[in-house]
């Protein structure tokens, strides 16, 4: 099946690789022209992912219609908040019957809408013709290709088996389900969680807090995405439980670290001097409260890494149980 | 309260400092007269928890009538196969209205019985007086006091309440369920999955294979628990996840460690030779796939793992999916 894969980041990058390796004939497309020329003739992306060979099939361009010429499905990989401008460029060489999956985590700002949504709007597209990968899948190991399993969801079963067939390959399992919205707010709140994970691991506690944070902290992400329509069996699989842990070991993950070194006593400001790229957690970690105030829902995890962070809370004190209630009735 | 701790192994001492830490009455009892007496006298359990300093109010004895006299609640944290023999000792002298917690996790060879099975029967005790607490309870890290969260689980909501008020403390937190046999079933088959971790990290793989495994490994957890009627957000909480993850992680549980050594490419025998006590999940692996099979619940991981013990199958091509079946439907 003839693929395009949009944005020749890490990711979208190693995506092209698992889709050439299914077989796929794969066209990948880099804004730049200096990157698409560095894989269309030596195999490799070294800004963004060094020491990699890619397979010899990949066809890289920086012309947009190019690209997307008999593209059945094509796969977007750009900066979140880049999304809705690069649609604008789709949309008029876009294939008539072309599937768009979104690879991406996260929401647009000020809109806060989720990635698959500003899809069909920018493409105005049906829903069955949209789909969404998430999961654990940290790009250098998969572009060492040591086995992972991703979700692909899309409310049409039909348009979610085409695409997870056309990524499945044999260190790539794709698995699918009808659940877009919980499917994307894993990949969004799971770094809220990934930062407190930092924080304890940062105080110096061990294995049992970790996990006592991963587990409350995914029914916090379950209650959340519940709230907003998603299906709560969604979060405890892989673009849930499966991203969530995968980012909280990593220590290549921006949450990761911000959570540790606020553990360590540093302040958020210290924080941020020290990081060269923002760790998406803190920026999403406001808003999201404000949405699950607004719904109801207690999140007394990330209540307390906000409180780490606005110094009201010191990060040995933080818990895996609400201090308010030392009782709740949960699983 | 006045409450019993029956066995002082490494967990039932730890448990005896978190109940005396959250303001009970506590008595410990050893079988060995010399540990009681080290509890005692120096505050100490050299054998089981070398270097952690007990709190000054644990009474111990090697004398279980008088451990007994007048324990509202007794918990048991007894070696599995030895439960339903110290069992019969215990009947006689328990006071009348007195509530049975099992702290262990297993099954008793040759019935299957779970340890609250095994209970009520030798106890001839009603349901409704006994629970089970279960989670990512790793007893080094308690001893010291790093936070922490369990589940108490019981079919009465009474008992539940009021073990879980019994227990809880600052670093201690209680979580309450309805669901004993999820309870139970989740500290049992963490230990086959945290195996199938073992294994993958000693192939050299990192976060994503580990992640994948974790959570593709907690749904074939939920399927077999539900299937012997467990209900399965049980699984997905602190006695099913929790504790995954936290045996999963520590290089102190025998399952990881064997796990690991089978992945570097050793055989069961060699490995059964370098332990001086056996990983639990060695032993349980083959009659709980026995049990799925005849319930008919697919256990992809848990079938790779005795492959791999078995040598049918390269340790480094163990994978999240089933090989068989590319695209399951999945969460």
């Amino acid at each position: 099946m003839r693929v395009a894969v949009l944005g020749a980041g890490s990711w979208g990058t190693v995506f092209a690789k698992v889709l050439a390796d299914s077989g796929n004939d794969v066209v990948l497309w880099a804004r730049r022209p200096k990157v698409a020329q560095a894989i269309e003739h030596r195999r490799r992306n070294d800004d963004y992912l060094p020491g990699v060979l890619l397979p010899a099939g990949i066809e890289a361009t920086s012309d947009l219609p190019r690209a997307l010429r008999g593209a059945e499905v094509v796969f977007l990989s750009v900066p979140s908040q880049s999304l809705r401008g690069l649609l604008r460029d789709v949309r008029p060489a876009l294939e008539p019957t072309a599937i768009a999956v979104s690879l991406m985590k996260g929401v647009e700002d000020g809109t806060g809408a989720r990635m698959s949504e500003v899809i069909r709007q920018g493409l105005a597209l049906p829903d069955d013709r949209i789909a969404v990968v998430s999961g654990p899948n940290l790009a250098l190991e998969i572009a060492r290709e040591e086995p992972t399993a991703a979700v692909v969801a899309s409310t049409s079963l039909d348009t979610a088996m085409r695409v997870a067939s056309a990524c499945a390959n044999r260190y790539f399992g794709t698995f699918m389900n009808a659940d877009v919205i919980g499917t994307e707010f894993g990949g969004v709140l799971k770094n809220l969680i990934a930062l407190a994970v930092g924080i304890v691991v940062g105080v110096g506690y061990g294995d049992n807090t970790k996990a006592s944070i991963l587990t409350r902290g995914l029914a916090e992400m379950s209650a959340f995405a519940a709230a907003f329509g998603a299906q709560p069996d969604t979060l405890a699989g892989l673009a849930g439980m499966g991203d969530l842990i995968a980012t909280s070991e990593s220590p290549r993950s921006r949450n990761n670290r911000a959570g540790r070194l606020l553990g360590q006593g540093y302040t958020k400001d210290d924080v941020l001097r020290t990081m060269d790229q923002v760790a998406e957690g803190l920026a999403s970690l406001e808003p999201v409260l404000a949405l699950a105030a607004a719904k109801g829902v207690e999140m007394p995890i990330c209540t307390q890494v906000s409180q780490v962070i606005a110094g009201t809370l010191d990060p040995r004190d933080i818990a895996p149980h609400a201090a308010a209630d030392p009782l709740p009735i949960g699983e």
